[in-house]
């Protein structure tokens, strides 16, 4: 990046979107999380989703901190994503269990794979900040144990699991897209405006290529055709 | 009390009963705070109620630690309450922000000052406890001013808050009275098998009098009729 933070006010507030995106799309997820938690059939489970939603706000503390050093208010550059957000949740409420363990794993991971992608375009100390706000290993074991238990337990309901994992997938891509143009300092951002190779059609292509991978991948370790 | 924990197991496991009533309540609250967070009109308001959702959890690990300090699974004794505290969020879920701030601030309350109550029942280490897992003054402050910052917005909220506040009462009583009866050993404890005064009739009307009062006194702190 020929700017820097320090010297560009404009890539400073550019920055400041895309991390009040990420630190919105941790808001929505810890609430959806922790809501999500009634469908656990177990105290432990449901003690383990629960945990997760606090490491989620947690998350969006770290990237909310970062937002205030960069001179912004965390309000007013979440508060642009909260719709688009609200729209993916409401389209993806789990009505089970499972879908819940699933959309955890596979929703969040689609989420943080964007977030990483993206983080690319932020200055050193930010994407510093980004990656220290995404998911630990640990986290995505539970949620693959508790998931595998569970269609052990009803085979049944893997077919169904295949599907929603693809509903998950489309619904998360585009609303990474709705959300991403939200902003026009994030879209400057993202298209190279603040220097260094933006996202160009072909670009775009190749990140979304490279989601869908991940995503494949997250599914086979749930032991689920993508 | 005439016998300790140390002593008795009867006397452990039944002060295990009770803590795990309150640890599941703790848990239950968390979920359903950090649900009704997608009501909140500003993104700080929704960070303050997932934040309260936060120490919710905060609360439930105390109570868990000291469940299996008393030699119990958290899982087993928290379990049997799972039910009676489902069928009460059902029953007061909250439509509005209002009413999840009003449920937040007077239907915890109400747990919290029958938690301090039952407390009387416990060992002094797990009084002490439960006493630190007990909702702090500027949790408190917060709602109440989110409360009445909406009523001023929304005048003709009032009325129907005062009765939405009714109902909470209503109905954490019963929920708090079918808890109570949930297991054996809390039953015995509270009745006073294992030493002290038991609550008898006349005493648990004079609990529930007590409960009232502070009751109308957070409703008064609304400025609304209880």
């Amino acid at each position: 990046m020929p700017d820097s933070v320090e010297t560009s006010p404009a890539y400073a507030a550019a920055v400041a979107d895309l991390l009040g995106m990420l630190a919105y799309a941790e808001l929505a997820a810890c609430a959806r999380l922790a809501a999500d938690s009634d469908l656990a059939p177990t105290v432990s489970a449901r003690v383990a989703l629960a945990r997760m939603a606090g490491a989620e706000l947690a998350h969006h503390d770290l990237l909310a901190a970062r937002i205030v050093e960069l001179g912004a208010d965390p309000e007013e550059v979440m508060a642009p994503y909260a719709e688009a957000f609200a729209a993916f949740h409401d389209r993806t409420r789990p009505s089970t269990w499972l879908e819940a363990v699933v959309k955890a794993y596979v929703g969040d991971g689609i989420a943080e794979d964007f977030g990483r992608e993206i983080a690319a375009f932020a200055d050193p100390r930010s994407r510093e900040v980004i990656e220290g706000s995404l998911s630990d290993e640990a986290r995505n074991a539970v949620l693959v144990e508790l998931a595998r238990a569970g269609m052990t337990a009803d085979p049944q309901a893997v077919g169904r699991l295949a599907l929603w994992g693809r509903r998950l997938h489309g619904e998360a891509i585009s609303s990474a897209q709705a959300a991403a143009a939200e902003r026009d300092g994030l879209t400057a951002l993202l298209t190279g405006q603040f220097g260094g190779d933006g996202l160009d059609l072909a670009r775009l292509g190749e990140l979304f290529a490279r989601l869908a991978t991940r995503h494949t991948d997250r599914m086979a370790a749930l032991g689920l055709d993508a």
